[in-house]
């Protein structure tokens, strides 16, 4: 397609990595930004995230064919209202990355549909615990997926021309409503955060009278904790603008626990039986399952010293084999033993791989 | 101290493993088993778990210097009342690995104390996803918490005892009351699998409606479910058996849980960020931060294709340095690209490897 202007607006992570993304797959393309932080928007073209920045928001909005608005969804509707009233490209295709999307596109149907200005809602799924333009990265998007909502806010040319303009970032773009996409991230996401924090919460305040709750606390808990520690800010932000749906998830589960205090109270040990039996059966049955390589595919484990150059003795003896992923469980025993976990393609592998490291070393092995 | 017949109750991998680190650390001690299951039987004796096993669990009891209950908290019961009507050694101690006390305390007090037999109530906080006598492994324990509940059942020279016959387990013994055990454990251990169930059930009986629920269920997700695939019996059993503890945990947590849709409902965003604020702050604070590779520590971050030997390769460059984890980060990306995550020991080592690698890879790296 012909040569294009890319307006990135907000040089963060997101639209740092997008920029990559899209200059890599068209190298003709111009690529602009705007950042409200100084040190931002000179980081940005130091490190070629963009040719150019401006200071104002509005100053290269009338340039763009694309304007890709990575900023907080608050600023993203005070930005939306702000472009609705200046004069741009005829065919320009307006977007944004913000994490919830009905407040977004009903801004944008309220201000720029009337105008027939192409908007299309978009949610990347992907992130890092890193940020600023920095931690920009080209692959951040490989193969995440990257949901689109455009509602009736963009023409099928546009959508087009979208998809291929972000056609660098290689996500898996998925259309769809964006009530259901707030609707289906309030289950995976964000009621998953306020339980997270909840449970944290309940956990320090019960230390301070059981001293030994921080100890003990082991794998299990330390997974269910570890997004307690995002962002407050923008957790904030995200809960605000997708209140219905969470607090309609938040009311739904505590029916739920409500139901198990009414089994465990009663000492129903067969409904209690079957509460946890059925919810094993649905954690091994969802999708999900099949992409951690924790839970599935061929696993070896092997018990290690904690040696230097152990592991690269092992991936010797294995070399030429695919690691899907390689871990250490390290859970309470950290000083001297460690169980090293290797996550093989096949059954072919892990079993090659059984074979070898039985018989070329000492240590204790074991596959699932 | 002098040869002693320790009788292994319940030949699993608890039992099993308990064996053999007491075999290891004092070989002159005579290991003897019973298991309900004629299969485990042969399977710990062909595999010297044990020297010999009986099917009748009170065939071997007087012999024994030491007993220990490697079975279901009912079973534990069950077993402490059979052996409290015949006639043991004059100085055994009785002990058990249940994940509960407080219960299996009182049944000890009730039956065991008047009779003047020493018990230790036991709570050896490792486990594994294998189960069985061909799980058994000696080093399961080498580092972990191991609990211990004493009260006034066990005399001090019985304890000393017992600490030396399992030395070899290397584990660390804490000695803290039944109750508190069971108070702390349902904070950290029980409560939290009613949450990652009841979560899962959510999600499951959601994606009934949003079918793209569980396609978007990703990490943070992924991370909060997992333990809800765990074996129903056990927690069946381990919540009937702390029931009290349990249920004043979910009523607390529903309150929280109200306090979050009032502050939502009401569109207080002072209060729904102090909310995540104080969690994210107390997940950071909390000991368990300190344990796991992922979250402290000196980290390397490097963007690797999806290539045979490529871990090898850096792994090689690296040659001398000790890692404490190494781990691929995959998320939603996991067919091409990944991110290759090594926790090394000091910031010097992290220098180090920082250099090496941007001097003879092209990978992106970056450090925390």
């Amino acid at each position: 397609m012909a040569q294009k202007v890319v307006y990135v607006v907000g040089l963060g992570l997101i639209g740092g990595s997008i920029a990559l993304a899209i200059k890599h797959q068209h190298p003709d393309y111009k690529l602009i930004g705007y950042d409200y932080l100084e040190r931002y928007r000179q980081l940005a073209v130091e490190n070629n995230l963009v040719e150019d920045v401006c200071s104002d928001m509005l100053d290269f909005a009338s340039e763009a064919d694309i304007i890709i608005l990575a900023v907080p969804i608050k600023v993203i509707k005070e930005y939306i209202v702000l472009l609705s009233r200046i004069s741009l490209k005829e065919d320009v295709i307006l977007t944004d990355v913000g994490s919830t999307k009905q407040e977004v596109i009903n801004c944008a149907r309220e201000y720029l549909k009337p105008k027939g200005i192409n908007y299309i809602g978009g949610h990347p799924m992907a992130g890092s615990h890193k940020s600023g333009p920095l931690a920009a990265d080209r692959y951040l998007f490989e193969n995440a997926y990257y949901i689109l909502t455009p509602e009736d806010l963009v023409s099928d040319k546009a959508l087009v021309t979208f998809k291929d303009v972000l056609s660098g970032l290689k996500a898996r773009f998925i259309e769809i409503l964006a009530e259901e996409h707030d609707r289906v991230t309030s289950q995976v996401s964000h009621f998953p955060h306020i339980l997270a924090a909840s449970l944290t919460a309940q956990a320090g305040r019960y230390t301070e009278e059981h001293e030994l709750t921080q100890h003990l606390a082991a794998g299990g808990f330390r997974d269910m904790t570890r997004i307690a520690e995002s962002d407050p800010n923008m957790w904030t932000s995200i809960l605000l603008s997708n209140k219905e749906a969470v607090l309609e998830r938040v009311s739904d589960f505590k029916l739920r626990l409500s139901q198990v205090e009414n089994i465990l109270q009663s000492e129903d040990s067969e409904a209690i039986w079957d509460y946890f039996s059925q919810a094993s059966k649905t954690r091994k049955n969802m999708t999900i399952h099949k992409r951690g390589g924790m839970d599935s595919s061929f696993d070896i484990f092997i018990n290690v010293p904690d040696k230097e150059d152990v592991i690269l003795e092992i991936l010797e003896l294995l070399r030429g084999i695919s690691l899907v992923n390689i871990h250490i469980n390290e859970e309470n025993r950290e000083d001297i033993y460690g169980i090293l976990q290797l996550t093989l393609k096949t059954k072919k592998d892990q079993d090659y791989a059984y074979r070898v490291l039985a018989e070329k070393t000492n240590y204790v092995i074991k596959t699932n």
